[in-house]
């Protein structure tokens, strides 16, 4: 959580003014987002959420991400929407960073998540698959199968400091997923980063999804194995069969799997472990000094993929598979 | 700038069931603060500010800040009101720590000083000031005359290090002070902390002040003194008369100084200026490791007292005086 980019009351007043937003009202850093700065906006026009786009994302991506929040919210996907100025731009400099001012999403993310944030998040996420399908851009997942043995080498000299043997476990696991991994599952615009923290309610009920900024084209079954990790397990890292089950049926309520998906499970699942281990694993090593941002724990994710590592088949997520 | 402590949802919903607020509809932590965690929480009924006091503020002095900023709101002074709950109570725990949720304050706090701030400033400072004239409440200065001999003797050894004779300069700057520092001045409730970050402008219009944590009973001139250091000097530490002027000008629209203020001006300059160049220095020793707040260069501040060491009287400050 920071605010990387400190934005001056001129410079944004210059910024707004190419934009139907009225006056300035207030505007204050928000200590959220790893990867970017934000801003609460106040204008004579309502609430906004003003970002600038920090080193990690990649200026010709930004197209996509705009684009594709533009696409969800004409569909009706609860999401931010962005604003476009005078001239039609999404997109313009602001302290030296492009930078996107989008509406304001109410709701709460779940710090403890219950059954109804599981069931009520595979819809959401049905809904956003559905509502995604008619987007025309393509982004490849530059956090996929491909780029994890590259990472891995990386860190692979330091990942036994972590837990002893641990790289000897992921070069194993890469070479079964390298040998597994599925092909040809149905494909098309995913969120790639549907944890807890990016999902809104208010009260009990789901409100949107925020932070589009790893969104990429890819299998949506692996959505729902990113999901699996990320919502169906207990802090204790043990596995909770009966949110994974509320977690399908309300995707399989808009979107129902097919076969090809529901034997790909596993693989996706175990996946799905790896991408966040090995990021994890590579902040880990790689925590700034000072750093604003919690470092978050590696072990975790190696107890979610060792648990997938043990299964026979997508049942024991709930589901039913002939 | 920093969110010291967070909070969880649950216990916001919890929290906020106790006042008459309507649901909540999104909260997030604020970048802005030394010395508390801010959040700014949106509930039906609108915008507010939910502030978790930290150990730098005493549980005590509560009531006094919070009682104060109730009184200037009643007043008609544009200052955040703090909500009281169902029970008539404006703190109530969250988190461990003494909580209060105050109305959001619009208004954008200016980078770059110009002359119409400084004009503004003046007038809304002597509202303030006959505003708070009423309150019942008193707290004495913990950062006044008494105390600054203290901290100095906390980091005397060390201050040759940021200025070479930086530590016989202060000591003999603290023996003048104690030999000349006026008295009988007339007083009350004065802010003490009237930096440009607290105080708010929409356009070019003053909106309201902020951050009544260091208010306290004391010279009303004293404040002018601490505002003259804050908002009169350029960023090259070169005093703008003109800034100064329209300053005092503004003030003394609602409020005029008497003579004893007037000649006591440039002694309160160099004691407001001696108050800020050592927490500064105390600070700027004191920085923790991996801290989430900027350090400010107390040299600073030097600039400031030594400028006012060379004056007359306040007649260097664009004022008349016989």
């Amino acid at each position: 959580m920071a605010v990387y980019t400190e934005v001056g009351d001129d410079d944004l007043q210059t910024f707004l003014a190419g934009y139907d937003l009225g006056r300035l009202l207030s505007y204050k850093g928000i200590a959220e987002g790893v990867e970017n700065s934000n801003y609460v906006v106040q204008t004579e026009r309502g609430s906004y959420i003003l970002t600038l786009y920090e080193k990690r994302v990649r200026p010709a991506d930004l197209p996509f991400f705009l684009g594709l929040m533009d696409h969800l919210a004409a569909k009706g996907f609860p999401c931010p929407t962005p604003i476009h100025d005078r001239n039609g731009n999404a997109l313009n400099p602001l302290a030296g960073k492009p930078a996107a001012i989008v509406s304001f999403l109410n709701g709460v993310w779940p710090r403890r998540i219950r059954l109804t944030h599981t069931a009520q998040l595979g819809e959401a996420m049905a809904r956003m698959h559905i509502a995604g399908a008619s987007f025309p851009g393509q982004r490849a997942n530059d956090l996929g199968l491909a780029q994890w043995r590259p990472l891995f080498e990386l860190i692979a000299e330091r990942c036994d400091s972590v837990v002893d043997g641990l790289a000897y476990l992921v070069a194993a696991e890469l070479d079964a997923l390298e040998a597994h991994w599925p092909q040809s599952l149905p494909t098309g615009v995913i969120h790639a980063d549907l944890f807890p923290d990016n999902v809104f309610f208010i009260g009990d009920s789901f409100s949107g999804v925020i932070d589009y900024y790893f969104a990429c084209t890819d299998a949506y079954a692996y959505e729902l194995a990113i999901c699996l990790n990320a919502w169906c397990f207990e802090p204790d890292t043990s596995f909770n069969i009966t949110k994974a089950r509320g977690m399908f049926a309300g995707y399989q309520k808009l979107r129902r799997l097919g076969t090809a998906e529901l034997a790909a499970l596993t693989w996706l699942a175990r996946g799905a472990a790896m991408r966040f281990l090995l990021t994890r694993l590579y902040d880990w090593f790689n925590h700034p000094e000072g750093a604003r941002v919690t470092r978050k724990d590696p072990r975790e994710y190696l107890a979610k993929l060792r648990f997938h590592q043990g299964l026979a088949s997508a049942a024991a997520y709930g589901l039913d598979v002939d």
